[in-house]
């Protein structure tokens, strides 16, 4: 993975095979991010996307086959426990250009993913939120 | 809701019931924002997206059944009439990770909503344009 | 196609009939803009997506009917032999709000097409990768 920083951005290219929430997450701590907003777009293999049954508190989780285009990713990064946490949806597609979508659970870097990060200017923390059994976002 | 704002930015979470158009708005107008560009992951209930026929100049609608993921929303804010106006498009994903998209009517938010608002320095006004029928962006 | 640009944002809308990728590479071209990030939502004809078959190098493609949303447009903007490069994926919705996504090849703007440049203080080049068959960002 390379990145660079202008200031209040960083600019990020995950390369092949690079798995990519725990490659955002060291991008964050090597630069000290702890807040902030993820764009990204480009191609991943051994994607799982999710849907969040908010009545069972658990997701129904889906395995994408094969390589497919990440059409949109998008996301937060915050903080749990004291260190980044990266939570991203996405919507990818496949070789026929049909979309699946939902929360990102995880993929690997195909031909390339092309991220930016826009930086707050301090700590985003998430914590536990039992309504919802989820981590939730303390803008 | 609840938000940050970071200079030029602002970091916003909806909560469980707050309606997407009306809180952004409100968030615009309490902060004195009247152009800016959004984007927002999370997951809602009672969408409403829409498909808008240039000839007929009116929208095709779909109303979405139970929760679904926001996999992304992004659009503008501007000003209509001297009042911030949200328009926003999404991809919304269900319980299999099926998608459908559109412009976006209407959404509540379900367990919850994350999004960032990038600052516009001055406002931008959205008037009637008679070729569209549509208030269009005067950047 | 109209912009204005806000020091290190700017905010387009590309009118009816403007291509969305040699427009935007005039406006960055124009205020000398090497670098950067892309969102954008609005209504296109004429739209071609791909998806990028990494074993044979080469694109499957697919051409859309007739005028469809933009639910998303991101990407970046990049260099390619000294001259602006726009690579973009999109989401596509049409009458039924049902979905398709991938590598944007084409679009021509329909009723409206809004979009956000975020600028990087400096040049990302991209270069020809043997690897993939791609020219790749160099963060």
């Amino acid at each position: 993975m390379k990145w660079r920083r202008d200031g209040t951005r960083v600019f990020i290219r995950l390369e092949m095979g690079d798995e990519v929430h725990p490659s955002l997450v060291q991008i964050a701590e090597r630069e000290q991010i702890f807040g902030g907003w993820l764009s990204g777009i480009g191609a991943a293999s051994e994607v799982e996307l999710g849907y969040y049954d908010l009545e069972r508190k658990d997701y129904d989780r889906l395995r994408m086959e094969g390589d497919v285009e990440i059409a949109s990713a998008s996301g937060t990064l915050g903080l749990v426990d004291g260190r980044p946490f990266v939570h991203l949806h996405a919507v990818v597609s496949d070789r026929r250009c049909e979309t699946r979508g939902g929360h990102l659970f995880r993929a690997l870097t195909a031909a390339t993913l092309e991220f930016v990060l826009l930086v707050s200017d301090s700590a985003i923390e998430r914590t536990r939120d039992e309504a919802t059994g989820l981590n939730l976002w303390r803008v």
